[in-house]
């Protein structure tokens, strides 16, 4: 396996020769995080990760692609031998994928010299970005669907192969099923559909249709009943059908795909129920949203499963998250990490400095309460008291005293070391259930579809000074500058 | 080359088994269509038709693919076979690569039987709706930021491996270059890009990192100014480092990435030119819009290059295209096509039966006038007298008299035979020039941003009949049995 290392942005490479070319190739330390939750919503599904470990394994330039990057005359010999000979090398340190993340906590750091540092940047926003936004979106649609199923339907919407990590990510985010036969090959996830119109149009009658295809799929006869009309034809056809099965021992299914989705699954469930079908499913699709879902749910629509595509896959409204990568700590002359961060006149693009980890406290239950970023060489333990900087503002904090919690975990885990890969490799299916187990430590006000309560992230008081400090600091210099 | 044809929803693959052991395999024409124009224009670029033509040519299952299916136990051992050996052979009509398109015309038309025409369903909208809905984006764009340069730098904020077709289309809307080097390479965009704020503060001072890279990239020094303070630092020391460069007869640029975007520019050009630095560019970006485009262009903001990510390569607030894929014709037991269509109850979801061609009709300058979708079997031509029927509304109709037009160009060309590509392919280059040439046929009116003037797309009198005659039969068919 080649993962090309030109998935990346043209200055990287710019950037990373003339580093090499003036000897300024410190190691470093970047963070990757983001600023706001998707969807206005209270968390993120942290994904994507061992998707981002597989490809850099592998991140290396073959002939052609150095034969391509000397055609544009803007690289040198000595710097293009040096990429010939290119092996990822970092240690990388992350959440565990499935995680429940929040704005502003290291979710990836990665240590390295800078020339690598930079030559990766794109393909960790690019992988962390686009699956942990689509398994936020697929977390909320199962949490707004409980306990029926969303099954995956997006490959005809998706942006182009954008389509199989969307169907990664949908999967551990909580979806039963992807309709993508590739993603279920490449990714071992269970796929599944049912019939499109154009299966009953192609007979010359809806029974007749529905016939063929319990007859040949009698374990999996979801049947289509709004090609005509749902109430008029679809539905009693699908009776019809569904009381042959039956006599053989078999359930049926039917799905709506258009009109009114409160109204027609309560009368087709009130027909299936009357002629003996009540182990019949209902599966709805149409364009649906994560509140489509939950106003049917909280209504109490007789809905066992929802097939869903555009806003699934590609984030709807939201078509991606602001996740960024910034230098948190770079060696000084001694060889001495340094913190370092981006001072911005907008303060709430100030990074935070050094190397960090993400602590998460709960209480002997395992509810979440907040979660304290410190620096590495702090000691956070259970049994202390700690005191919680808000990451913006010196002056607002609260204390966590010995009894008000019960565990500190450290949530940064070290899963590369040298470039290879540290933990196994987990399935997609142990990760959608580690959300599920995941999520469950957070109070439901904080996982609120719309207005949630806000879960804090601190600041430890020595990042707290380190940070304020820093500010004062190049605030003086600039002063004396001017 | 292998594209998986598993890149196909999994329903796909049981209605075609279906299909097969009942013996039902028509020759069959399908229509690849979209309903409304993307982000309320009033347009759409066409793009993606000859990607798809080069994964259409190589699309099949490998070994790989047919035991993952067989592993499924929903597929029988004559179908595996059949799949096995399976080659796409369609014929292919569509609109070339880079045509204005507008609701509601074939875009792209297949002529197979109706297995074949099933399993390519989720490849064709796939790439056609994303492609187009980015390649749309980036003509918006472009449009808004008139003589000015839109760089595409979305790399990072792209729907995972859709970054690639995101490149592809964006050029082809008319961006000038892409930041993502691997799309460079596979696709021939021109790559580009400046310096990113970790180059600035990797060196000691911000007047050493300007230094430093004018000297390596004397040519393509576009200095970052506003990692400190774009007016009291960024600008003065780009400045230095441009009187420098002009001495050596090179020019410079800046790239402002945050703050004020319409003060900011003002005061750094009148910088600029009282240094004698007049020759120097100034690049703006930071989460841009073509409204923000628009209007900093419009008020005189002296801006001579973009670098857009986010909104260019997923579409922003508007993440898909919503393109669909209809039967419209089906063979008789005889062999002759007979037309089909969808009658929904929803007036705009009913589809135009039969085999069709699109006629643009413009005036002895090139202005286009309005389309007519026509039968195929019609002989449309320049001279004669037609009458333009609205899609959804017998009684709304116009005339198009000999001499208020002068040509009545056919917009589907067989680009497929027996599925092989009978066209050359194009650069993307010369897609790219044709996209700004076939722009200039429109009228401004037609081309806002925002509430344009509705280009006309109508039926031909022969199309009207046929499609509102199968409504009535239908209706009264149900009206019978009801």
């Amino acid at each position: 396996m080649h993962v090309s290392a030109l998935y990346t942005d043209l200055y990287e490479l710019t950037m990373m020769q003339g580093y090499l070319a003036t000897n300024h190739n410190p190691q470093v330390v970047f963070d990757m995080f983001y600023r706001n939750n998707p969807f206005d919503g209270g968390y993120a599904v942290f994904a994507g990760v061992n998707d981002l470990i597989d490809k850099l394994e592998h991140f290396s330039f073959d002939k052609e692609d150095i034969d391509y990057l000397a055609s544009l005359g803007t690289f040198k010999k000595p710097f293009l031998e040096y990429l010939a000979t290119y092996r990822f090398h970092a240690n990388v340190y992350a959440f565990r994928e499935g995680s429940i993340v929040f704005p502003g906590e290291p979710l990836v750091r990665i240590h390295t010299d800078l020339v690598e540092a930079q030559l990766i940047e794109g393909i960790v926003l690019n992988t962390i970005n686009f699956q942990t936004l689509i398994a936020t979106k697929a977390a909320r649609m199962c949490r707004a669907a409980k306990d029926s199923a969303i099954m995956e339907f997006g490959l005809r919407r998706a942006q182009g192969d954008g389509a199989m990590a969307a169907s990664r990510a949908a999967y551990i985010g909580g979806c039963a099923i992807t309709s993508n036969t590739l993603a279920g090959k490449v990714y071992g996830i269970p796929v599944g559909g049912t019939m499109a119109h154009s299966w009953v149009m192609s007979f010359s009658s809806e029974l007749e249709a529905f016939r063929k295809f319990a007859e040949l799929y009698p374990d999996n006869a979801v049947l289509l009943i709004d090609t005509y009309d749902v109430l008029r034809s679809g539905i009693e056809n699908a009776i019809t059908v569904g009381l042959e099965q039956k006599k053989k021992g078999k359930k049926i299914g039917v799905r709506i795909d258009s009109g009114d989705l409160s109204y027609l699954p309560k009368e087709v469930r009130k027909k299936l129920d009357a002629a003996g079908l009540a182990d019949a499913t209902i599966t709805v699709s149409n364009d649906l949203t994560e509140d489509i879902v939950q106003q049917l749910v909280e209504s109490g629509t007789p809905i066992n499963s929802w097939g869903i595509g555009t806003h699934l896959v590609t984030g709807g409204f939201q078509s991606s998250l602001n996740g960024v990568y910034k230098l948190a700590a770079k060696a000084g002359e001694d060889g001495k990490m340094i913190p370092t961060m981006k001072i911005s006149n907008t303060t709430a693009k100030t990074t935070n400095p050094g190397i960090k980890q993400v602590y998460r406290f709960s209480d002997a239950d395992g509810q979440a309460l907040a979660d304290l970023v410190a620096l590495q060489s702090e000691e956070i333990v259970a049994g202390q008291k700690y005191t919680f900087y808000h990451p913006f503002s010196e002056a607002d904090f609260f204390q966590m005293k010995p009894g008000a919690y019960a565990k500190a975990e450290p949530m940064l885990v070290k899963q590369m070391e040298d470039g290879k890969r540290l933990l196994p490799e987990p399935k997609l299916k142990d990760l959608q259930q580690e959300v599920k187990e995941n999520l469950k430590a957070f109070h439901p006000t904080y996982l609120r579809l719309i207005n949630p309560h806000i879960y804090k992230v601190s600041l430890s008081q020595q990042l707290k000074n380190l940070k304020f400090g820093l500010i004062v600091q190049e605030r003086e210099r600039q002063f004396q500058e001017n």
